[in-house]
C-alpha cells in the first residue's frame, strides 16, 4: 500500500473533477470456484485499489462531492471469525490507514444512496464487470439489473481515466517490479523450452514464479507452439522440433500493478533462416514503435509507422507487392497482424478496460478505425508523459484468415498469396515490451532487459 | 475425459434414481477477474463434469427422466471466433463425444423448461453457488433470485450424492494422480522451508508445481508459520527460526480430481523436544484414524477414537487432567482441535460441499453433533467401500480460544490452563492424508509416501 496521503490526494482530485453528487466505488467480493467456500484468489477492483488501497473483500467507498468527504462501508469480523482467522483489523482501522475518517456497516450504504436519490443528487458509478456488483448497484438504485449499464456515469469514467492513465513515479516503480518478475518468467520459459516438453509445464512454472514473487499472473498466460492462434490458452501440446513457441505472459505485484511481455523462440533453440526473416521484421517493428512513441503523437500513428516497417519487410520477402504507402493505407498488414500495437498498462494489464476500450484508448480527437487490424488497436489517442503502454507488434500466418482473404479477394493486388502459402505452417511471432512515455520520448520498463534479439534468445536457450 | 460409456452409465443411473421430471445441470461460465475479458482460470462445475465430462464454459445439460433422454444446450463459436481462437468443436460434436445425441442452442433451454413447467413436470436443479447460475435458474423458472434455494431438489441432491460418493476404480486412479502431484508439492515445500524465506515463495512454488502437472491447486494453499490460525491464507511472513511451518495444500488433475495433504515441519529443519511431543500425538492420531476407518463404522466414531488418542497424549504432557472418557465426551479435545477429522474428497476437495455439508457427511442415521469441535466434522456418517475421505487430525494452541475457555471456565476441571499457557506461542500441527475405504479397511492414496515421521521430515529437509 502507498502512504495514506497518496490516496487522500487522489480522492481530493476526483471529487474536484466531478461536478456534483456522490461517487460510489464498489470493491470486489470473493468469487466462488467450485463451491461457496472455495474461492478464487481474491482480486480487488483496480479503481477501488487506486482510490482506497485496501485489498480486502466486501468494501464500498463513497465520495461525497459537495460535502467533500469520503467514507468506507464494510462489515467487521465477529469474535468467532477471529478464532478461526486470527486477529483482523476493524473496518474503521482499515479506513484510517488510507486517510478515510468515517466508516459504517455495509447495511448503511443503501440508506446513504437512497437519501441522496431522494434529494435529487446524482449517483456516479462505474460499469460493473462482476454480476455481484451489477446486482448490488441495481438494488442500491432501485433499478433492474438489465438497465444498470444505462445508468453508468460517463463523467466519472472520464475523470477516473484522466487520473489513472498518468502514472506517478511510485506507480512506475511498481510496474517496474512487475516487469522484473516478468523478466524472471520469460527467461525461465526460454531455459525450459525444448522439444518434448508440454506447454503446460512451462506455463505452470512461469505462473509459479509470478506467485512466488507477487500476486500471480496478470492474465492467463499464452504459451503455445501455435502462436498464429491469437486467443490461445490451450497448453496441451508437446513442443515439436521446428516450431516457434510464443510466450505472452506477465505478472502482478502484491500491489496489483502489472507487466506484460511477449517473446517468441525456436523450440529447438536455433532459429531457421525462414524464422529469422519473419522474426527480424517483428523486431524491427518493435524498435520502430519505441523510436516513434513520444508525447504529442497518437499511438494510432505509431501503429501505422510500425505497419509500414512490417510492410517493407514483407515486401522484401515477396509476400507483399505494390506501393507500400497504398498497402499500409489499405490495411494489408492486417492480414499478418490482425491486432493493434498495444494498450495501456497499470493496475490492469489492459488498463481500465472494464470502462470500455474507447474511453481509455480514444477521445474526441482520435476515433477508432473501422479497418480490420487497425480497428483492433486498443490505444489510439495522443500519447502523454506518464502513459504506460505495451508495444507488441506481431506477424502471424493464420490459415483461416489467409484463406478468407484469398477467397474474398481482399487486398489481392497487394498480396502474393502463392508465396504466403509457403508460410501456412509457420505459426506466429510477437515481441512485446512495456514502455513509459517520457518528456523526451519513451523508455522500456524493467531493470532487466528481457532477451529479444536472435542472438540473445539463442544464447539464453543454450 | 473418460470414455463416453462412463458418462452414459452415470446419466442412466441418475435418471433411474429420480422419480420423474427433468434434471437441469448447469455448467459454469467464465468468471471475470478485474475486467470482463480477463477471467479467472475456468473451473467447470463438478457435477456437470461427473455427468457430462465437458470442460467448456456456457453449457447446460438436461436429463429427461420419463423420456429417458439427455441433451446439451450451448452456443457454437462463430467463424470470426475461429480466426482468433483456432478450430473449435461444435456443440453437437462435444455432445457426441460424451454419448449425448441431442444438442441445441442455449436459447432453446428456456423453452424446454417452460414447456415442462406448463405440463406440471418437476424441474430438478442443484443449489447454485455462483450468482450467474442463481440468476439463470431464477429466469428459467420465473422466480425471484432470493427464492431459488427454496426450489432446490433434495431428491436430486440425494441421488447425486449417492452416486458421486462411491468412487470407481478410474476415479481412484485420478485421485491418486492428484496425490502424486501433492507429493511433489509437499516435498518441494520441505526442501524450500528455512528461516528467512517468505511463506509466499513456498506457496507460489508449490502452486507452480500444481499448475505444471495439473489444473493447479485444489484450494488456496495454507503455508504459514502460524498454523494455529486455521483459516490462514496470509503468506506475508518471513519464516522464523524456532517456528513450525504448516503446509496444507493439494492439487487438481486435468480432469479436476483433487488431493489434499497437510504436513508440518520445523522451520530450521530440526524439531525441538516440545515440538516432537505435540507432533507425535498428532501422528499417533493420524495412524489411529487409518486403523479405525473401515466400512460400517461412522466417521464420527473414528473422530472420537482419534480424540481419545489425543486426550491421552495431552494428559501425558499434563495439559489435560481427569478421566479420559469423560474428557472426550465433554469435548475437551475441541480446545486443541476445533475442527473435524475430515471430509469427503473427489471432484471437489470438499466433495459436493456446494450441496450443503449435511447432505454429504450425514444422513438419517448419523446427525451432526452440536458440540464445539466435533460439530465442525464435515463427514460423520457410516463409511462405505469406495468412499474417499481425508484424515487430518491437528493440535493447535489458539490464544483467543484458550483465553475464551479459561475466562468462561469451559471444561476447566479437565484442563490445566497454567500448563497450556506455556504453549501460547507454539503454533499448530496438522497431518493430513487422503484415504480410500476398502472392503478390508482403508488405504492411503498416492503412489508416493509423503514424508510424515519426525525422522522422514527432518531427512527430507536436510
Amino acid at each position: 500500500m502507498f502512504e495514506a496521503k497518496t490516496y487522500i490526494d487522489r480522492r481530493n482530485l476526483l471529487r474536484k473533477s466531478v461536478k456534483s453528487g456522490i461517487i460510489v466505488l464498489l470493491g470486489n467480493n470473493e468469487a466462488p470456484r467450485n463451491y461457496p467456500n472455495n474461492g478464487y484468489h481474491f482480486r480487488q477492483d483496480s479503481t477501488f485499489l487506486y482510490y482506497f488501497g485496501l485489498n480486502h473483500s466486501g468494501l464500498v467507498g463513497v465520495l461525497d462531492v459537495e460535502a467533500d468527504t469520503d467514507c468506507i462501508y464494510g462489515n467487521d469480523y465477529t469474535i468467532d471469525d477471529i478464532i478461526w482467522m486470527g486477529d483482523q483489523p476493524a473496518i474503521s482501522e482499515l479506513a484510517t490507514s488510507v486517510g478515510v475518517k468515517k466508516s459504517y456497516p455495509l447495511s448503511e450504504l443503501s440508506k446513504t444512496v437512497l437519501s441522496a436519490i431522494r434529494r435529487g443528487r446524482k449517483i456516479h458509478f462505474l460499469p460493473p464487470y462482476r454480476l455481484h456488483n451489477t446486482v448490488q448497484i441495481a438494488q442500491l438504485q432501485g433499478i433492474h439489473t438489465a438497465r444498470v449499464h444505462d445508468y453508468v456515469s460517463k463523467e466519472l469514467i472520464k475523470a477516473v481515466v484522466a487520473q489513472r492513465e498518468i502514472k506517478s513515479a511510485a506507480e512506475i516503480a511498481e510496474i517496474e517490479k512487475a516487469c522484473d518478475i516478468g523478466y524472471k518468467m520469460h527467461v525461465a520459459a526460454m531455459k525450459m523450452c525444448r522439444a518434448g516438453i508440454y506447454e503446460l509445464e512451462i506455463a505452470g512454472a512461469i505462473e509459479g514464479i509470478a506467485l512466488q514473487f507477487g500476486n500471480g499472473v496478470s492474465f492467463h498466460s499464452i504459451v503455445t507452439q501455435n502462436g498464429q492462434t491469437l486467443h490461445n490458452h490451450y497448453h496441451g501440446n508437446k513442443l515439436t522440433d521446428g516450431r516457434l513457441m510464443l510466450c505472452d505472459a506477465g505478472a502482478e505485484t502484491l500491489m496489483n500493478y502489472c507487466s506484460d511481455f511477449t517473446r517468441t523462440m525456436p523450440v529447438n533453440g536455433k532459429f531457421t533462416d525462414k524464422q529469422k526473416d519473419i522474426y527480424n521484421i517483428v523486431l524491427a517493428a518493435n524498435i520502430k514503435a519505441q523510436k516513434e512513441a513520444k508525447p504529442g503523437v497518437t499511438y494510432q500513428n505509431v501503429h501505422l509507422a510500425v505497419a509500414r516497417v512490417m510492410a517493407e519487410g514483407l515486401q522484401q520477402l515477396g509476400l507483399i507487392k505494390g506501393n507500400i504507402d497504398d498497402a499500409v493505407a489499405n490495411g494489408v498488414v492486417g492480414l499478418f497482424m490482425p491486432h493493434g500495437l498495444g494498450h495501456q498498462l497499470g493496475l490492469d494489464v489492459h488498463d481500465m478496460e472494464d470502462f470500455g476500450e474507447n474511453y481509455v484508448g480514444y477521445d474526441d480527437i482520435t476515433t477508432r478505425s473501422a479497418q480490420f487490424g487497425l480497428g483492433s488497436l486498443r490505444m489510439g489517442k495522443v500519447l502523454r508523459e506518464g502513459h504506460v503502454v505495451t508495444s507488441e507488434p506481431g506477424c502471424y500466418f493464420v490459415p483461416a484468415l489467409i484463406k478468407k482473404w484469398e477467397r474474398e479477394k481482399i487486398n489481392s493486388s497487394f498480396i502474393n498469396f502463392q508465396k504466403v502459402e509457403n508460410f501456412l505452417d509457420f505459426g506466429g511471432v510477437r515481441l512485446e515490451d512495456d514502455i513509459l512515455i517520457t518528456a523526451a520520448g519513451c523508455r522500456k520498463l524493467g531493470k532487466h532487459h528481457v532477451p529479444i534479439t536472435v542472438e540473445e534468445v539463442e544464447e539464453t536457450m543454450m
